[in-house]
């Protein structure tokens, strides 16, 4: 992996996320043009993506670069990611010439893959983004793996920053929440991690049953410690959003029955509950607390549609900060 | 909606719309760059396009923005566009999220939406640009709605404009075309308002069961007459072509069996003589009124291959004037 | 046809050929910024590609245009090629509209048209690119049609002088490899005519009932044989490879048995040992023959992973090659 390679926020120095936290808020008033001139991204989408696509096609744009977007599967050839194989199958291109060929291309990639198979033992392992940034000979930025959402988390951080001020010791409160189909838990970690990142007291509030992978608690634990947070988890839902400053429901599948839809469906058959409604916001800090989401978000089966639409939603902010974040990040991996 | 929205040529005041087609001409005799340096234009098509979306994308570019295509439901998120709903079923994203995001990320909205349901009395609402409009926070653009197609419109005036000079009291025929399919009354409409914007005689032929909307009828009368111009409607495709310096074919569905594809079938079954052909031509004002149409067209069904690759038809002018008028419109909307 | 219009490489002067090359060579040095403002390129893909779309995007881009993706039959409208036809069918558009229409928004199309029919008859006309060029008013350049793909043969030609100098009777060995799939033959004849122009002793090695089209075997000895070369065939692919400066395998299927996948198979069945192996790089000319391959390629099925990875490989600088020929190409075609 490339030295620039954006692949989880915790990768990079704390002082390195700082700087690019200072670098976005001061893009965001205006200070900052240029940059990217002549410069070329190539995304390549395993997976759909409203957010991403625009906020990064705009963020090289406003630089004076340009984004590509290619869609294997679709606009381009259905791509390989097992190294060693015999290609007589359905996949026509192989990952390895992928990222050496589109590294002559562009002066970075940006790639999506989500969790396909059914076994988290493989899954966890993000062998596609992983493998994205082995062959390539340029940068690689993570637009969302098995693993980890590190453009979210940046915009996360910002977000959280410019609503709160002072973040240390603040409480984060990750809420799992109920939606129709087991979801993955990259964007779930990645938010604990950038409140982990600001020092918050973090609480992840889920069912029995619905921990994150182990790896990634205590990754999150680490680095809350280190910067004078800490991690808690529990099952009590109204307990944890008593007095926190942020609400971050997010839906995700147990890991425990990863692949496994049918068992994972009567686990969380009567979860529908865990739900952020008017009432538990009324419990945050001072009825102040702001409820975030890194979006898209089911209407009134994750979040109430009064929650979404009122004072205390940061939604539309946290998805605004995506395009500052990613143009900090980008200035700063192609320069 | 915002002030600058553009969802109907007739929601303009019509001194803007001459303003605009003013500024279009300028634009194709090369005397207008730049103005939209540092600007994106986020175009939502819900449906597919070749033209509008050829010519949005060149539009930006050539003065010196950017246009962004998503396509929800294939490259992102399926989109929810009832207000009031518990989104626990097919649809990922809400149309108020998508709408204040991508008010974030660009300077204008530009969405194509076409007809869905079954039901005329819920598609005539035209719900889904008019909720765009409603909850962007930027100005939206109509790329083809349920009831309107807009930039066709300008695009139809303006070419209109060139090949006539004076328009006032000038016969445009809107003549019912027959097609495999059902199609909607957007451009049909919009073409019409756009004859009567400049003051023609419009006639609309059409068999019997395939009246536009009544309310679509009125603006369409309304607006030719406080133009100098007049509105009247028959089933005699001859007799409307006699003199006309404009024939307009199009296609479109009978509004008594919207949704009910079986039962239009065979009120369209004996319609197949409803075509544009070269005999017809001749029967145009001095034997040169020009053709006209959207495209895409049906050769040899809703227009002959002899007058579309004649010398009277204006149909790739008309495609080209897109351009022109959208670069215009743009220019507008953003500035 | 545009005097202008680049459909395959033969249809050009030798002597613009050679521009062209040394055009490309000075760009990858870094020698030439510029001449594409305002300029636009509409790009028809009907058919999928990961390196002609990046490459061609990122070419535009880099000299100040701008790329145009259209996707009939997916983002926009499925492109009817028959001319003559009554279209109460399937398809929307007509290629004369497509073509007239987008030569009013562009300075070039780009067309991407693989053979689809069931006969080779029909399929060897080219008639959708042919079309394309026929009625475009501005120059149409082939991206991969049924019978050429130019483009890649620029690449292959640049490539194969930057490796070698001196090409003229150096030995270039296209070489039949097996695959799941009956292939085209565009790519196959495209880098032949790019070694029979740069003068190399040509020789082709494919099983029996794999021969080229006669007359673009015709075309193959032709130039090369005015060019200082030779055209050879056999099916001993060890002799053939036996001191070659260059291999090149690639996959086609048998145009006796076109459109008869089923019959095809058992032709091909006991060919799986058409593989380029690492012992058979050894038997190169000075055991330093370079691998080529337009990509994508089938790891360990056309391949060994050995060749495409070792120091032998030529194939991800010939993709980068892509880029360089194409910007040579896009600003010859466009000023």
């Amino acid at each position: 992996m490339s030295g620039r390679d954006f692949l989880a926020m915790e990768d990079w120095p704390v002082d390195a996320i700082d700087g690019l936290l200072e670098l976005a808020a001061r893009i965001k008033r205006g200070e900052v043009t240029g940059g990217l001139e002549r410069k070329v991204l190539a995304m390549v989408f395993l997976d759909p993506s409203l957010r991403t696509r625009s906020s990064m096609e705009t963020a090289m744009f406003l630089h004076g670069g340009h984004a590509l977007a290619l869609e294997p599967g679709k606009g381009s050839w259905a791509i390989e990611t097992e190294l060693d194989t015999v290609m007589d199958g359905a996949t026509v291109e192989h990952i390895i010439e992928a990222a050496r060929v589109l590294s002559r291309y562009a002066n970075a990639l940006a790639v999506r893959s989500f969790p396909k198979g059914s076994d988290w033992a493989t899954e966890r392992e993000d062998a596609t983004i992983r493998n994205f940034a082995r062959f390539a000979t340029v940068p690689v930025i993570n637009l969302e793996s098995s693993r980890r959402h590190p453009c979210q988390g940046l915009a996360d951080a910002l977000t959280i920053r410019e609503h709160l001020g002072d973040t240390v010791g603040r409480k984060f409160v990750l809420s799992c929440a109920w939606h129709p189909k087991p979801l993955p838990t990259a964007v779930p970690a990645a938010a604990a991690i950038a409140a982990a990142h600001l020092g918050m007291e973090v609480v992840i509030a889920r069912p029995v049953g619905y921990d994150l992978d182990p790896d990634d608690t205590a990754a999150i634990e680490k680095l809350a410690t280190s910067r004078g947070g800490s991690l808690s988890i529990t099952d009590d839902i109204d307990a944890a959003i008593e007095g926190a400053h942020v609400v971050y429901p997010k839906s995700w599948g147990s890991l425990l029955h990863f692949g496994n839809a049918e068992s994972e469906r009567s686990l969380r058959a009567d979860k529908r509950d865990w739900r952020l409604t008017a009432d538990r916001m009324k419990a945050t800090a001072g009825d102040k607390g702001i409820a975030m989401h890194c979006l898209p978000v089911r209407r009134n089966v994750e979040i109430d549609a009064e929650v979404l639409d009122g004072p205390q939603s940061a939604v539309i902010d946290q998805a605004e900060n995506r395009l500052h974040a990613q143009r900090a990040l980008l200035l700063e991996v192609m320069r």
